[in-house]
């Protein structure tokens, strides 16, 4: 039969990068277009042993129906971490435990978001959730960057001239694709400027405990006495992103109508995951672990940097600094058209993502790429970039 | 801040039956109202050795990012076994993996519906599936039931007179909460119906595999020549709940919308999980799995529909027939009205669901009343249908 879908679903691509991704299983191609954390990174054999811990002690528990909530000795304790460490939640707030932080951004959107109504979010920005935020027929708002975080001029004058703006996106620490960490003055300013024009703010941070240089920098949470920030929180870069566990943090009013978003989402995130989370956090060093992440990341992001100083900045090619996450993010002269490199780059076994990708309207002009350093082995940032560069040279040619 | 939330959840609710299941955490407290598998029918050891198998012979396989789709293996052997088995899945049907098959649901709506259109559900249903087409602001037509499945004349009327139906949601098999069995002649005539006025068929199979009388009724989805059909079954009730393991087989222009879906919601289903499924079917004898969990059913639900014989009959408290599943639908005589009945039985400590919380208007008069086998004890079902027998009698004095 002839199906019609939905107007918010009809139009709705699967991200471009699942495409590009389609090359990468081939073993040849190098790839750079991933956003996989680190494989050596994971506390395997940990999880193995408290999987066996819990399956043979708690069952039933692991294995039965659960709070919609999540599990309530790891929301416990990861209440009290994010409060003691990240000075994250005020006794008006609540945090839950969800299906991978991308489940905190469908909640939001769809708890506070009529079609039609507007997010304003970085330009560019992670194309998983603009793609979340179109498939509730959202209109997207891109605010330009600079390399110390949004341009808070034109934020301004969005917020002074969009109507039914529903909140504000943005990823401070090490935002996925640009790489850019909000400054503390900014992060500030933001969070007078959502006062001000009584606009949430979602918060996503993905990345914060993969900081390789640099003085952390408290989270806009941290400084919401007024109940305007979602904060969205995930494992899936520090133990597993195949666990699927993130958490938000956020006023209790607006957690109540996301647990009943969640519930007729997928009732309850995997409990046995819940329970890896948490006795990972309190039976192991969870300080002692970040650390080791810390080392990996400043090795690979090092690397890939010096890779890049070596083959890409002489002929022009700029990026963004790196003060962690997973990403460089890379910028061409205007002698090298963008997409005709993405290409060229793949014909040579190299795939990188079109910076095209990440912006709220994909046909805009883009001179920008984004690399991945955390997935590929050192041999291969080695060999890679060096192809890059010989890429770009038959341009310059 | 004062929060406006979106008109889809602003009047949506939290499920009537997860405040009634507050109650139930009394250990006092006899609860016929939660709809959880048995926990003796978990296989808690076959999955504590796979799940070591697992972390130790392919833990990146298990802990990194994987597909949207799902974990390959497990596709392509459920492909097998629901056309095998089943006769589910066709040339032009793909099948893949999702949180549950709540998450069938969620996608199914989000894809096909815009807000406002219609969803023609069984009268009483699932409550976590009318929540769910609510959450998309749709609108709900209920088809009230007979004892053989759904009122067809009430249906084709609805056909004829609704205006922008999506589709038809249906539990063929021991209904939630009715128990009541499509028969094989009106799944024909559903079918032709659909066809007739080409209108999608979502058919959740969630108890298929819990039957404990009669013979199996084939699924409406192995009809399907037209590509109609999206079928949702899920791994909760025959391996664990908690694992929140689903899949649907749909035509592949469905399913791809749905994955577009799905990166969204959650980017792919819990890794670990799907591998356990995979390998618990792959591993074990699963016909012998299923078999004792028939015995598990079979003993429990012949055990609470003698005590209803007992106790609630001589009353004139009548019950729908019991062919599996997990539920017994109980309706009162006009002489006892329900909502006290339920609330009297709660102060006795016994709960159970009053049956106006699954109807499309919950504030439609209801005399029928929701009761569960699988989750209390032997001694429990003895007790508390004892006790709603004693309450009846109040009434009735």
């Amino acid at each position: 039969m002839n199906v019609t879908f939905s107007e918010r679903m009809s139009t709705l691509k699967p991200s471009v990068i699942r495409e590009i991704l389609k090359h990468s299983s081939d073993p040849n191609v190098i790839s750079f277009s991933a956003g996989n954390p680190a494989p050596e990174a994971f506390p395997a054999k940990e999880i193995a042993v408290l999987c066996a811990q819990i399956l043979l002690e708690e069952p039933i528990a692991a294995l039965q129906y659960s709070l919609t909530e999540g599990y309530t000795p790891l929301r416990d304790h990861l209440r009290d971490y994010m409060k003691s460490r990240h000075e994250i939640g005020r006794d008006f707030d609540e945090l839950i435990i969800t299906s991978g932080a991308q489940q905190v951004i469908d909640l939001a959107t769809k708890i506070l978001c009529n079609e039609g109504d507007v997010v304003l979010c970085e330009a560019p920005s992670f194309i998983g959730s603009l793609n979340t935020f179109r498939s509730y027929h959202v209109r997207l708002h891109g605010i330009p960057m600079y390399s110390d975080g949004m341009d808070l001029n034109a934020l301004e004058k969005a917020l002074k001239t969009e109507p039914n703006i529903k909140f504000i996106y943005t990823i401070p620490n090490f935002q996925n694709p640009s790489g850019i960490t909000m400054s503390y003055h900014k992060r500030k300013q933001l969070y007078a400027l959502a006062k001000q024009y009584q606009k949430i703010i979602l918060e996503d941070n993905p990345y914060g405990d993969l900081r390789v240089s640099g003085d952390p920098i408290p989270a806009i949470k941290s400084m919401d006495e007024d109940g305007l920030v979602i904060y969205a929180g995930t494992f899936s870069k520090v133990i597993s992103p195949g666990l699927r566990v993130g958490y938000t943090v956020a006023p209790k009013e607006l957690i109540q109508k996301m647990v009943v978003g969640k519930q007729c989402s997928d009732v309850h995130t995997n409990v046995l995951a819940q329970m890896i989370c948490s006795q990972f956090m309190t039976h192991y060093d969870y300080d002692e672990h970040l650390l080791r992440m810390k080392e990996i990341y400043t090795r690979k992001s090092s690397l890939m940097l010096r890779e890049i100083d070596k083959h890409l900045s002489p002929l022009g090619i700029t990026h963004e600094p790196v003060q962690g996450g997973l990403f460089v993010w890379c910028t061409l002269p205007d002698t090298i058209p963008m997409p005709e490199f993405c290409a060229r780059a793949v014909e040579e076994k190299v795939c990188v993502v079109p910076g095209n990708a990440f912006l709220t309207d994909e046909s805009a002009p883009c001179q920008s790429f984004r690399m991945n350093f955390s997935t590929p082995s050192d041999q291969q940032i080695i060999d890679g970039v060096a192809l890059l560069g010989k890429v770009a040279k038959q341009f310059l040619a």
